[in-house]
């Protein structure tokens, strides 16, 4: 058994990691911390726990984590996350961050999109993208990995393949995302309260949105040349799911059927990527609670576009669920232990 | 030309009183008050107003209130209104206070259920309690108007007809009470997040909530007589209108017909209460955007008890609209002038 | 393994119920039937699902059912259930009927509020009605299981404990309920239009509802003598979960501990019943998903009554959950094999 | 006064051209249609009216509207209204046809997207669009006004001032919209049911939306040029409201000044168009309830790209709101009376 601990288990990403990894056969969850100074019971966070459950929530403690875990996964908000990381991998641990800590290479791009200096500049090389369909070979061997943002995963899932084969336009890459409100973290503001979110809806962050160089980053990797995008989210009146419709201008003479062969190329052998077909656009009911990417996709000849629809929850696939996936995969465990849910 | 000022614009029930006194023929609204330091313009907080509508909103100044306004509506919130208020009624201005600070009566009554001194005891019995449908004569000379609270408003015109006629048990009063979220005011917190009340329902401060020492004074008045009632409010995913259900021992032989005669009796004449009739029961879309209040019933016989529900907007008839409804009668405007919405 | 078939299983109920029998280990899940005269894929109702499951749902073969089916979950429409019921117990069947068919003792109770005769009365009699928590024993060498329905589960257990122990008086039980919309089954109406029920809340079929004669006969079974209930059910803007906020006058001199006492004598040992204590109340959040009902109250001595609040999931502990812990106290499971759910 | 009818009164879009109607000085809504057989009143469809209002909801008599109508509106379904309104263009009323049997001038390509035959040709030509901003000449002299589609609306609106001035590629139009559940209409689907709908989201008739080839023939007029879009329309988890994210790419050497001007060309004498600026977007909140169509854009010079956003009531600037505009231009009326709303 695998002792795993969640550094920040309160907000919404790590009460999902929770929820999972207690369903993990290979796991012991051996601790979960808080900044509240006094300790409270998991079933606070997870209320349909049964009541036996004996596990707590505690202040963070260097000593216990460094005693008892193996793994550690690190929910902690953006900024925040790379020193603990330092210091955990200090002390030999396993660390999966699902912050954005380490997803940037560069400094400086990091500098410029989070605002702050980079504190832990040394670990950057080391650090490995976390999205299997990309790297599982690293993955497989990586003591550090940078859990892939939301957006970015949903995006470059349905990008990637069609990019990677050459079949379209680098500069023409358009993402309109929508996003469920828990994407935006747990922290009580104005901007998430029930009457400003109900009955509303809008785009925000227009091209100026931090996840912007991360799916850049990871798209000019695969087309081995510099990509950039535009990148719109908005904010969709539901708690989690995020779609995403992208719009691609096809190379010439790229006809429907290689776009199909692209994606089964890509696809056919991941557990967690299901390619619905063309014309067949997943909704966001079809992924909520699971670890599932679906898209779907139309290719309109007269126009030289391909329009793809990619739809994750963004709690689990876009989070929790991916990073317990690199887990599987990092530990040798089967890659859907514990992320078996309909 | 009445001129009105709002003091405290920022909140959802000031932004509800400048839609209606905008609409309303025989006001100019002159004043609107922020905390924010920097004025800024009435459409950041309405923006269905038309472009050229130069009202700005501004830091409190009691100069300009004085110079500038007949009659002060107060949105501030409850513990803070009263000095304001004290303050405006020093410079002879008509206040109509939204907040709790005098409804109650009792300087210790109020101490108990909102943890703070009174302090502008002198004022409480000038204060007159602005229920249109209960006080109407002396709303027409009151200088000092104690808006009622939300839940009171439909609690108490569902009940006070049948209480008043002796019809049912003083000591068998349930007020069921469902709200919308915007009952709770615009401040950020965790239990007003979009993820928190979405797709969630539950009971608050059961027999602990504020407004039941409120009810229990009104409705003591009506009786003449002490009345203690239980009071369960809850929150609803919507963001506006109260729903009450609410159960009443009839008294001995009391038959149907009685009921419907004395709703008949108490609100044939209220422009804004429809009794919809024994069976007819109101949803909060009937009442939605309007100042009415809906009320139907059931008798049952058999068990001895008549089942009263009522709806409400909560920031209309529950807050701004009757606060506007008290300004008319007050100064002799038609009762409706500025409410008549649908 | 037990061969387990789901006969309706394109409803609501029925969906839930593949989710669990397929996350349970004792279980092949063979059947599944629909009145569409294709064959299609269980993923297209549970798309959460592997792409490699093959189950298919089919029209409905009685010969299938008889070769293939050790339990037969019946999720048919109320008045409709029981014949099919009376032909898969001559076949020998077990069958849990998740209908209102066989929870009403009385056929002339029934036809009086179904509005259709009963069609296999010589049922009634072997019918057990499926409350774990009131009938284990008899549910343990049951063949025809009459599951219960969604507001009776809720408002029974929440009574049942202080009205078998005499503490409360017997002709004053009020049940105020708030239901999601799932619960009015997947039917299109105009009712259930999203347009009808987002932003709005009524009560309906108040003191009329067909789940009254079921409450009344359960509750009278537990006092030994005739309960009458006043119950009213309100139509919550959410997809799952009812809390019912129950009124309950106390009998003289009864204690806030004996109260404590009676919910604890009742439910320490059940795998199901959280009672969360005194002043501690549910909200749909915590039994979401989930198949505990969990109960809160408040004892006011003053006004001698007690408020009983209890919530639990509709789809779960309301139907489908409590059907398939019925099967696992009949067949000899652990009694929560599959419905360890968080 | 101008007497006005409403022929289909009890979908969304007559329900709000009542409420519109009703609030207009200068016109008598003297007759409301239904398919039902009784009459009922018109306080069913709006709950909001005072109760001595008399008006009647009948059934159609084509008499009754020749005698009292001078401007008939019909609220019809698409493929049904074109019969009436000939009949009612021979009577000599002024028809505004809020279907879409009149937008599409020819006849073959409304028969391909609708499935249907023109039943009256004749009238094709009469027939002028009634988007104001485009068409105010010809709508002040037409008595068969063709009254837009909700996406159209705000998408025009969004590109034709970029498109009139050549500053756009014309077959680079992509236009990503969000809209909320009423525009599907009243009658009831599964697909919009409450508990389809929400906490879901999904794209639908990816390129195959019937408002595609209006879009294309009013942009084509624009453009004095054959123009093909990409439209992708979505279903938001909302009652009301269009938004559109629409994304161009720019002609070369086209500076963000020159997109500025060409929006304060268009609009700036517009009453219902409000220009938000580069880098200020609406969000379904700020237009909901008005006759306004908010616009922000973003230009990104890198890409050659303009981002453009635009906000719409689908049930008012959509449909009900704008054919009110286009009465009022029509019959000399103020252009925003009645559509004063906030």
């Amino acid at each position: 058994m695998i002792r795993c601990g969640v550094v920040g288990a309160t907000g919404y990403t790590g009460i999902e990691l929770i929820k999972i990894l207690l369903r993990h056969s290979g796991v012991n969850l051996t601790e979960l911390t808080t900044r509240k100074t006094q300790p409270f019971s998991v079933r606070t966070l997870v209320p349909g726990l049964p009541e036996d459950i004996g596990l707590q929530v505690r202040p963070f403690s260097f000593d216990r984590i460094k005693r008892n875990v193996d793994v550690a996964f690190l929910c902690l908000p953006h900024t925040e996350a790379m020193s603990t990381a330092a210091r955990l991998r200090r002390a030999g641990k396993t660390v999966i961050d699902l912050s954005a800590d380490f997803r940037i290479k560069s400094p400086n791009v990091y500098e410029k999109w989070y605002q702050k200096k980079h504190r832990a500049v040394h670990l950057l090389k080391e650090a490995v993208y976390g999205l299997p369909e990309l790297n599982r070979k690293h993955i497989q061997k990586a003591d550090l990995i940078a859990n892939p943002g939301c957006y970015p995963t949903g995006a470059i899932l349905g990008i990637a393949p069609l990019l990677g084969k050459d079949l379209i336009e680098r500069e023409s890459i358009i993402i309109d995302s929508k996003s469920g409100v828990s994407g935006a973290g747990r922290k009580p503001t104005t901007a998430t309260q029930f009457c400003e979110v109900n009955e509303n809806f809008y785009a925000y962050r227009v091209n100026r949105h931090q996840h912007t160089p991360e799916i850049e980053q990871v798209l000019s990797d695969v087309a081995g040349n510099g990509v950039r995008v535009n990148f719109v989210p908005h904010l969709l009146p539901v708690q989690r799911g995020i779609l995403s419709t992208i719009y691609l201008d096809l190379k010439k003479k790229v006809r429907a059927n290689v776009i199909k062969e692209a994606y089964k190329e890509a696809y056919a052998a991941e557990p967690f990527v299901r390619v619905r077909g063309e014309n067949v656009f997943p909704a966001l009911a079809d992924v909520r609670g699971t670890n599932f990417c679906d898209i779907g996709y139309n290719v309109d000849l007269r126009a030289g576009r391909v329009i793809v629809i990619t739809a994750i929850d963004n709690l689990i696939k876009g989070a929790s669920g991916q990073a317990v996936q690199n887990m599987n995969i990092r530990m040798g465990f089967e890659e859907d232990e514990g992320l078996r849910t309909w």
